[in-house]
């Protein structure tokens, strides 16, 4: 397996480190540079020619939350690789933040996810590993294949890890009950719903309702990601108005600013569980933040793509090495 | 005049009421959010179907130095007016500072600046303005019709204005010695080349020699940009060294670091004049930064494409009225 | 208004009759063959060169039910026009029943409604008019301007009309719930929400639940569309069940098959409410169907585009004079 | 040669059955469905990441006349099999109905064979496979690959094995005359040349003349295809009244209409030879339709593309054992 | 009419001028350098932003042969256009001498119509006005709206204005055969098919058979181009052969090589019809060739498009001023 | 190696064929044919479904000044291996005669380049490799990687062989100096620059000034080509002027016209030194014209990336064997 090239962009070097670290290769030397005027600039440390590569960058949320910076060396990283002479380039991607751009819900506004994502392509990406993202749809703004995966396999091993009794997974709005329902039956555990209503550009959220029986049991609110904490705070007060004991969270992507940071930690979650899709704006208080790494996952893909098998299967469940292997 | 519709990206906002404040026309609303995760999102404040738009941004060197920042609102403002039906859509961009990734100086990087076009037109412009890039062989990264505009005519001019007497046109290096003699010749003046080696990647530079007589003059450095000082600086001292009487310097755009403000504030040179294609990082002391606008350049540039005249004559020479608008 | 040009494709010829109406000009001509061999023919009746036209299709759901045939005799209009000359086409789609394709619920399948985008606009589109697409991220599969039209306001005044009292708006699935709310809070009425589970490629549906209150109560069911009636007559069961008086449904899109017609001419639904964006299989029974034409809408748009007015305010309320035409 | 992964679309099932049967391989799993609503929908029954497939479909002329249903269905394919991360895809039409529409024959029609080709090109074909195009100009409409092959060796062949005496070639048409001048100088035969005008909208045609000797001879005309076999039964009227003894047929392709069953079938045509490229209406009766199978004809060919061998001698005479093979 | 904007490439002067005198405009400025290395220069003499263009360019066959020489200025001229704003820009290609490529009749060959269409488009052409192309399926070559003038209506008054007596029509293959009878019937005479077998790649050919009538006739061979003549010197031989009395040849298009001039010269061919579509190798001797010019059927076209007015009726019968300004 | 399949354009047969002697492989079977007209035509002549190919044609200069005869037959190339089914063709250049027209100097011009990198691509080629490109910048007008080979090292140590003693290396421009001082690091010596004001479309030039020290020394003037010998010719004069002893020169390319041959014969130039990457136009004097092969330089770097290695190294320094091999 030691002729898998992965290189690592910018954000994505501890993401990258994992993925290598479970296939046992070594990270391929790739530099980049922000100049002080703002300019990036990107370039790769080895021959490449004829080769596929793979080149891990999330999107948005990290130190400095620089989701356009992230992005835009990407492209250079597209154009790098291509130009020289790498005959397949996949991009891999464990977090999208403009996955939230994906409708005109205003008029005269960008649809940017459409716009990110043809960049991509037309900067070079040939393929595209990505997670969860915001919305099904967006894989349709690719033209180039795109593997879709789901975090749910090992966030629920993670929740099972827990032990934890009387639990109820919670969806914090319509939207997301149909995952949530998929949580609940993979685990075997009864579902509550609640609904919100979001504004898309302001981020505020307001809880309408909850329904299916909280009172007496512990809640895990599942959702796909969280910036500002509001969301799941407010509903963690509603569940615990409503007779929950303890509440917790389970996130596929953590994009939390340093205020999102402090909401959570000052609340009565007990803890958040999630992937390490992005890199930490700062180091989490491991006792409030429980991270389980997708790095082995996005790596057992890589491995199969790379040997020509399917990958369908772990989106239902997951060897137990990776699980190992996940543990951050 | 009242419909040329002008609006103005986060970056471009003083530039284009520069543009609108010289044409008599109201800049158009349009509204840029950066949320806290980092994405960034536009809407245009009103109705453009069937419109010719102009759409303001400076990519690179101001507040926060936010080269990708700008660039990707760029293409989010692009796809905004198209979905919304605007007609022909001109993206007007007074500093490029992706320019400067303008060949692969070395195996296995990108061509940043042929990236960021392409990425420019994908998104929806019809039609781009730029002044003084890099290299002349960047309109050919593009494909839409790209007008380059010279700020040589509107610096001279200031130059002229200055008065000074004994003075000698330097360029900093063998690649700027056509432009230096090209302000040379139409002011009348002498002119001196020094001649450096920049590495591409460090911004650090090294004077070799300086051809040309510069003794008992006043030395006018001629170049397109700065942002460390470190080339000015150094060859001021150069200069100096020469028996050259006092340093001014003159370039067209004013990316300059933090640092570089200091560097040049430290510094035997009297003064530096510069268009305000940059918007500034913090205010400048007007003692030691004069700034002429070329917002008035553009505006003429606009009004004749609005009314479909030639606009040649202003590589040459400007109208009066534009040079009285130019001061800041 | 004489130079509204305005034709229509085989599907499209009642709807755009309807357009024409409104806006009191003719249709133009237009020919479609179809060939014994299964081959679309197209002829466009008369000179369009330099001229904005408009071509009327919806894709799918009608006579035959052929989507198939509705969008390659689409594509073959978009080129013939372009071939023509024509300055600016529009397709007009009122149905599109290929939005239903618009993600990877499986592996290795096609995103149906990706293919069908790109199609239309490589064979020459310039715009888009739709409405009530099955997601709203189906606009990010087309590059192009694509208006996104909301049957809401028009179908809100229409149960209205009906003076119904003590009326329920009824969600069918959690998906709908947001729009349900809206209906909800135009007419100022309660809601409820049912749940169901919906297999993608079998069209079967299994209720789940209702949430809200149903008990005494009239109950309107809300949904975008219906095909077999499968979730109509078995949600009114439920509902019926749960103590609900009498039951209607209000759909956007009415592609009923034959077997659809039947199941809800045998249930207990008094009425359906919907739009004639669909070209009917046959006709329909007036006193269980109640149909409302999208026509003056569209044409509206239509007069807006061409005199360059907004539109977004059509997705809010309606002008009288349309609500009197809509009636069929 | 079991690496060899052809597919089958809903319309090129038999055919596809035959090439496998030649290659001694399987059948790969694919699935079509057709909605109630008119959408098709399609599905890969297995894995092919990394793999050169090849899908087989007709484009019109079968079991409900449904070119467009054809068309469509192979764009889905296309597109899954693109998702789905096959290496190269190669779309294997035997019948391309839409060849007809190769031109503007009238002002503001479609070029439609253009708009098929391009559309099938965009969803993904990295190749394409045809027989005996309309025109041989239709290659030019692909960008792609297109490997033309001809039935002449395979149809010739045939004739020889009826073994019929005096026999003479006729041409329907003065376009025709070049390719039935090869079949009588590959059969030593004589040749004779009808000259009708077809106008191209109606498909109905007119016998003007007939250029040869056909008296007391026996007359086999050769043709591309019939649909309504019009021309055939007219052109054999006509053969006869100058003389001809028994009068034949002979065609690469056979989309008849039911109408042109019966018009055959109630003709002193005494049998009509042919490929399988066009799945059959119905059955045929063998007395007076022969089909010969072009199904190892393309296989052989993709065997051939598989090992990177030449294909172009295959277009001047068979292997013994596809001909064997080709019996049906 | 002064707005029409007319300018000519290196070949397309003549051809432009007259357009322009039947139009009563004037050309345009333009110029074009050859430059010693071999390096084709364009430059366009004025102002062109926001303004639809036409550029006169007819490709090979002129003094020189040069047919890549034209084709690659009529590139640049396309890039210029575009790069200067131009808003509609239609390449007027009186003769397109790659037709001839427009199909792959060997192994292993370009299909060289089809790339230098597409190059054309890519460099900017927003339409094509062409003239007899080789093939009619060339027009599907093109994306772009193509005008495909035919020149039967002018040719055919010329003919009538010979006032030749017992005129028979020879078309000199089948595949023309088609065109003759077109000619014959809007003449109202007799028509002759030779055919001949052309190889495709050694220009020889070679003639087999005469059908119908030409003895005791004069014959008016009719063709769509010729370059070295020898097709019709050859059908001459053979006309005259068979009982002709005088033999004439009328054809679009005039290529004529050297050799093909002398070779007519030498002939019995009493003169050859041509349009002026090629410019002329040198000048020919008036007796045996006349030349009607297609110039003022050109402009007429442009004229209408100008004012969006249809130009089907052109391809039938012509006004009575373009036929006296046709004479050269 | 032998499985490395170069093919030759027209223009490329004798590079071609000295890259195949270095490979120790037989040039592939290609044809090319100029018809009478005008038109080109090419055939491969075997086999190249599946294979990576190397097609040989440097673009201008050689006799007949025919550059856009080399490009247009290159483009005809391109599709012609794309139709043919190979797998990655790369084009390779030595000369890119249209480099020179790298931006726009004048307004309404083409940057001509750039419209012919772009057709090249759309054409088909999958890799460029160029040498010496007029400037860095046109890489970028490529999106298909581009191998940009040097010649320095090549000259240099031709140079070097040459044993001159007292040798200045000198450059005729400010523009050239950065090569020139790498030429002179390289080998040790010293530097001097001439300035020149070389307007762009007549091809003259005039000499300003020489800086550096010249007295006494011998002048080895280095540039990247010459038409007309003109900047040569006149800066030899300059240097004799300025007491320079003999005078040489050093070119990468050698597109010199009729009189540029003569003006350097008649000149005091001792000779010049130049690789072959121009096929000459006629026999060359070879004490006037030191022609050194770059046809190994090529061979190495196509046999390095059929081998999947990195070149870069060959941008410094060469193997010995290739220096022994450019003897010509």
């Amino acid at each position: 397996m030691a002729d898998i090239k992965i290189f690592a962009g910018g954000s994505g070097q501890a993401f990258a480190r994992g993925m290598c670290s479970y296939l046992g290769v070594e990270l391929r030397p790739a530099e980049t540079i922000k100049f002080s005027e703002g300019n990036t600039y990107v370039k790769i440390g080895e021959h490449v020619r004829g080769e596929e590569v793979y080149l891990v960058q999330p999107i948005g949320g990290g130190a400095g939350a620089a989701a356009n910076d992230d992005f835009v060396e990407l492209l250079f990283w597209m154009d790098a690789f291509k130009r020289s002479g790498a005959k397949y380039v996949t991009a891999v991607i464990p977090y999208f933040s403009y996955g939230k751009g994906d409708k005109k819900d205003e008029p005269r506004v960008s649809i940017r996810a459409r716009v990110v994502a043809e960049s991509i392509e037309l900067a070079g990406a040939d393929r595209i590993i990505a997670m969860d993202l915001h919305a099904p749809q967006i894989q349709g703004f690719f033209k180039k294949p795109l593997d879709h995966l789901l975090a749910r396999p090992l966030l629920a091993r993670s929740i099972e890890a827990q032990c934890l009794e009387d639990l109820v997974i919670v969806s914090p709005d319509a939207g997301f009950a149909k995952s949530a329902r998929k949580y609940a039956s993979r685990l075997g555990l009864p579902v509550a719903i609640a609904d919100k209503c979001r504004s898309c550009d302001d981020e505020k959220a307001e809880i309408l309702d909850v329904i299916g029986e909280v009172r007496g049991r512990n809640a895990m609110i599942v959702d796909d990601f969280s910036i500002s904490g509001g969301t799941l705070v407010a509903l963690c007060r509603q569940l615990k108005a409503r007779g929950a004991k303890r509440v917790y969270a389970c996130l596929t992507h953590l994009p939390l600013s340093e205020a999102g940071i402090e909401n959570i930690e000052g609340s009565d979650i007990e803890y958040v569980i999630a992937t390490d899709s992005v890199p930490p704006r700062r180091p989490l208080d491991p006792g409030r933040f429980k991270i389980v790494s997708a790095a082995p996952l996005f790596a057992e893909v890589v491995r199969r793509m790379q040997e020509r098998q399917a990958i369908g299967d772990l989106m239902e469940s997951l060897p137990e090495g990776m699980l190992r292997d996940s543990r951050t």
